[in-house]
């Protein structure tokens, strides 16, 4: 017997409930049943969204809903702006060049959120440019950028498109209030479901840009999406994931019964908490606190300690499992997921393991530290 | 308490290990619990594919299996041959159409199947296509095409790429004996899973065509998933659906366990008593015997019976759910699923319930003509 803690950004932990949900049988996915799990659904999520916009869920990974962004919003050869400041935010690059999209870019020191001021110089420097690609909450540096800045700097014809993939649920995204026009998310993060749903949600103006484009495309079409979308009962184009999609009926009746600012307190509290810890055992941050995300905290190992050792240590000694460095942080970084079903014995665990593991690799640690410094935190924050 | 039966073709019952699998908690996909699982998995579903080719597995529905095989094979402006005897070979179509694709055609009257002469002929007249998409059992019609006699009869040198959704793990398909270059599926199948994941496997004929291949694609980039599938242990490049997974590896168990043979036998079996009984009946099938599938069988409606009455009767007062007709066939046809998690109380069940819906909507039935002749046919093939 050893307790397993899954502490990555994504897949994250899933709630009892939400686990015993897909253990339901099949129905037909052209009944009545099925219908009314996924009115549920479509409407539960679009409080998550914080739209009134169609929210389409696909059966796919949050890199597909990425790409069905880029096929259904832009052309081969068009010009768009890239605000990138990290790997996730490169890998939408990726996907635009892969698509014959010519991508500028804006970028930010790996640590760093992007500069609202160069992303408004940028468009207005390139007035043809009329489509940003953005990142809500960067995975690989735990770093969040102030979308509303960003929005409320950029020219107003130029359509703000937002991977939230891992922020989305968990760090407030007013889409609607805020006027973004392009919110994509995946299941397996802060809406602690298991990976296997693609979700995206578009403004009217957005899809005027969707009923125009010409790329090629079939399984990501958003137009037969929402087509199915508007039948009454709702449908899918093609069979949906149904396992997962009665797990999201789960896991949004318990967002929606916590509260979305409640459930957004926590993760800011969560994060708050597992930063004063892991600073009070003197290791450094990669991101500053004012840009730190509330999902994933960055943190150098210290000095003389092997960043792989601590992690695979902490892995099987004390079963808490934590993510590493990516691209040109790996070996440097170590990475805690704190999204979707976090509380505050997750928090004190992981310090508690933290403090174990870094003392049996020989950096001098006071056992409790970690742990009296986020229970400030906490104490104050309750 | 109504108990319910699904039989529809797909998505089709999960059995109670299945689903209890799926009640497994998150793992790091990029850790040795998952590289285990995967590695089961990978190897098990080989064998239910024939073949010794990697089988690549996405987030996805079978639709977007078929969408990667376009993209990863064809380019646009390219001309191929498709070989459509229903909805889902039209589906091929539209997607190839799509990309850009230009489609020649040979097709079968709904209800046959495809004459392998025919797709000879035209491949000779049209030396410079290189490539067919054909369906193996087209689900809206309740056939099987003769894939063998197929890829017989054509000239060598031309890809044959098999849609084999509602057909692999159910109806025998020799993709390595055979020659089959590329087959694709779906899970909520014979496979006996949820829906959620696509396949995929390429001989290495087809993996040429691929790595030449300059399509616009990202996620479904085949070289980019057989590079992470070849890493020790295997991983898949953005996050798998870890549950469905789970969910897969307890069937391919099952599978394996009850041996690909007798499954192949269970399910013509089970046709053959399905059609004696429907026979028995009175009821015109539109397949004839020879080209029947063993997965799905189509019926037409008796004469002055309504056939949304009929389904919604079965439905409603006797808790099994069939499918209707698709496009041209809508209105006509009633289709029995018997597929997957299928054994013969459940064609003794279905054949009482017809009997019981056809006698209160007037037709003229002798109860326990249909379950009887089914007998006959369960007795003398077990």
């Amino acid at each position: 017997m050893k307790k397993q803690m899954l502490m990555v950004p994504g897949p994250t932990p899933v709630p009892p409930e939400v686990l015993q949900a897909m253990g339901k049988q099949m129905i037909n996915h052209r009944g009545a049943a099925f219908g009314e799990l996924f009115s549920e659904v479509n409407h539960l999520i679009k409080k998550v969204f914080q739209t009134e916009n169609h929210v389409l869920i696909f059966p796919g990974a949050g890199t597909g809903a990425m790409e069905a962004a880029v096929v259904n919003l832009t052309e081969p050869g068009e010009r768009v702006l890239l605000a990138t400041i990290g790997a996730f935010g490169d890998r939408f690059g990726d996907i635009l060049e892969g698509h014959g999209v010519i991508v500028e870019r804006v970028e930010a020191e790996w640590g760093m959120a992007i500069d609202p001021q160069a992303v408004k110089e940028k468009l207005e420097n390139n007035r043809e440019i009329k489509k940003l690609f953005i990142t809500h909450n960067e995975t690989s540096t735990g770093v969040t950028n102030d979308l509303k800045a960003v929005k409320d700097a950029i020219p107003d014809d130029v359509l703000m498109i937002v991977d939230a993939v891992s922020g989305l649920g968990g760090i407030d995204l007013k889409m609607d209030e805020w006027g973004i026009d392009v919110v994509v998310t995946g299941s397996q993060k802060a809406l602690m479901i298991p990976p296997g749903l693609a979700f995206i949600a578009l403004n009217d103006r957005a899809w005027k840009v969707v009923e125009e484009n010409k790329a090629p495309k079939y399984y990501w079409d958003f137009k037969l999406a929402r087509k199915f979308l508007e039948k009454n009962p709702p449908e899918t184009p093609y069979t949906p994931a149904v396992s997962l999609l009665y797990a999201l009926q789960a896991s949004l009746r318990l967002i929606i019964e916590e509260g979305l600012e409640n459930v957004f307190a926590r993760h800011e509290l969560m994060a708050k908490a597992i930063r004063a810890g892991v600073k009070a055992l003197g290791l450094k941050m990669l991101a500053e606190d004012d840009v730190a995300s509330h999902t994933v905290t960055a943190v150098y190992s210290p000095e003389g300690i092997d960043v792989g050792k601590l992690r695979k240590l902490m892995r099987e000694k004390y079963g808490i499992t934590l993510a590493g460095g990516q691209k040109k942080l790996e070996g440097k970084i170590f990475r805690i997921g704190h999204l979707g079903y976090v509380d505050w014995p997750d928090v004190v665990t992981v310090l508690a393991g933290l403090e174990l593991a870094l003392k049996e690799l020989g950096y001098p640690v006071e056992f409790g530290t970690a742990i009296k410094a986020a229970q400030e935190i906490l104490f104050a924050g309750r």
